[in-house]
């Protein structure tokens, strides 16, 4: 008997990929299967679906005592309707199915939807069905987003190529500024039910932005529509769930290139320094491993640049270079730094994490 | 707060469905939210889409004493078939997303997704997709398919009109007998664990045809095969997943019609009646409440009849009646029995049971 730490999430990942993988062949309409943020499947008259689930499990994923329920509800959709804008598509229906425990209430349950329905309301996805169940353990959350696109406009983790600048929206390392405050607001509450004492309350106020941006990530819709409104198809996209080190990892494995990235251009705002500093970390090991920020990382041939430039919250950290020149970051120091010398998080081997690895984004 | 007991799971879905609902009139490309076995959404070009989703939870809707993990993978994407079929749908493509807790070995997750594997080839639909997560308790399963068919064929809940027949797939009550059979074979396993007994070693092979009906249900894409190649359009269609008497009750309030039902056609093979028999248990029971048995329920009108009869496996059971004669068995004793007076199984009153409900199948 093997044990599931012993090949890691990664490792059993693969096991699955090769029972499952199969007959792919059998379905000639399969354009894409596990292995990109969504799989992508052609729908007849040039239009393709894609679909993408999450399976979410309260203290793996998530903990109940730091997170509202209702923002719960709203990052379940949000993060999920992310994948669909990583294939450069539209989300146009989802499910929710959730697993309650004796703990949970009715009232909990309605908060979640509540943030699950504004999340709908927000992107525009309505919530078609799910399923109720019972849980032996904790809250539980299944999410299934399915989208669509013109087949030519999807955009895969595979088609860029040498001489395509890289390029991300928003801000970088912010969801794990605030899931560091977030976790010492935990620790001294969880003292504080130990002593029971009523006196300490959290301040949030102070971190607002960077505690909304992990609690409440918002799936970059605009840029989609930006995209359709000025022609523009990236040659590879996908989201930053893991944080921008593991995403252009696996762009450049999946599209057989290397990149340079340069560290001076990484987008990072000042409240993610400052929290950077109150713990005496690097900030760009924020951005580089943090995750969780949602932003999308793509890239696009030089001859969009001009148009690039006219959208607003794109920022260019790079450029694709050759498989053999590698994956690379020019640091503040002007040196090299090899970006594949560090690997993602694993809550398989290290336990919880509130990182989450997705069958559809991992190969 | 509310416990969730206090208002059972047809009250939690209730409550769900208040808050969903609220913005489908924003979405006119659904054609079916929550309340069929599917929910329906207009492609384009008069095909639609069907989607159907379950979740299931470790020692509410399995054990693994009783269940071989490779049957579970079959079954768990077979029942979700079994909703698109009862949409009169061909399934296209499904998600599977595990839960994993420390207990489970890569062995068991491979042999699961034989299973799922086998089901995928079995009713061709291939896995396109999922996710994976550690869990805290147990082996959590979440399976969506989505599936389509052109819009004038899809068979809802509420098209069903007075006159129409009432027919049903396969015979009825066996996958009752067979968890009957399992459940007491399970105690036995436990005492015996108890006790460090190793003499004794369950018989199955007795009870095969029950047994492989509980842990091995086959969606009928046989029947919908038939339907198309004898244009055949159900006027109402719903599976067989909680018991005859349920999906009876479901077809007649969505349709707002009666039926009359008779009890000495309801199909059940000898093989149940041994096993009720052995139980001194009634054998209609098993087939009006004992659910699980996944065969399509379905009306058609009488000018279909002759149709229907070329058709194997299938059996007429009763006729569609107006609103105000009421649900009703014609018993063998010749008596008209109510059949809204017995309610289903609902797990979140009762505590664990192997009896499922969907948002999507219940409203």
């Amino acid at each position: 008997m093997t044990k599931i730490s012993e090949i890691g999430e990664f490792g059993l990942i693969h096991e699955i990929k090769q029972i499952v993988d199969k007959n792919y062949q059998n379905y000639p309409y399969l354009q894409c299967g596990i292995g990109d943020d969504c799989a992508v499947i052609d729908g007849g008259n040039g239009v393709s679906q894609v679909i993408t689930t999450d399976l979410l499990v309260e203290q793996i994923h998530f903990d109940l005592l730091t997170t509202p329920v209702s923002h719960l509800g709203y990052k379940s959709v949000s993060v999920n309707v992310s994948d669909i804008y990583a294939m450069n598509a539209v989300p146009k229906y989802a499910t929710v199915s959730i697993g309650v425990s004796e703990s949970i209430s009715v009232e909990m349950i309605k908060e979640f939807y509540q943030g699950v329905f504004r999340a709908s309301r927000g992107f525009s996805v309505p919530i078609v069905g799910g399923d109720t169940s019972a849980s032996i353990a904790g809250f539980l959350i299944s999410i299934t987003v399915v989208g669509e696109q013109k087949s030519e406009l999807v955009s895969y983790r595979n088609g860029t190529k040498e001489g395509d600048v890289l390029c991300v929206t928003g801000d970088l390392g912010r969801a794990y500024a605030g899931l560091k405050i977030l976790m010492r607001e935990r620790l001294q509450m969880l003292e504080d039910i130990k002593e029971n004492n009523q006196n300490y309350h959290p301040v949030f106020e102070d971190y607002k932005t960077v505690i909304q941006k992990h609690l409440l990530p918002k799936a970059r819709k605009d840029i989609i529509e930006e995209f359709a409104k000025y022609g523009i198809k990236p040659t590879s996209m996908i989201d930053i769930s893991d944080g921008l080190a593991s995403e252009i990892k696996h762009l450049c494995r999946n599209s057989n290139v290397g990149v340079l990235i340069h560290e001076i251009k990484i987008p990072v705002i000042n409240d993610t320094k400052l929290i950077a500093d109150l713990f005496a970390d690097d900030t760009t090991t924020y951005a580089l491993f943090g995750g969780e920020d949602y932003e999308l990382l793509f890239t696009v041939g030089k001859d969009m640049i001009s148009k690039i430039e006219l959208m607003e919250d794109i920022t260019i950290i790079g450029e694709i270079k050759s498989k053999e020149f590698g994956v690379k970051m020019l640091s503040l120091e002007h040196e090299y730094v090899d970006l594949l010398q560090r690997s993602g998080f694993d809550h398989f081997k290290s336990g919880t994490s509130n990182q989450k690895n997705n069958l559809d984004n991992e190969d």
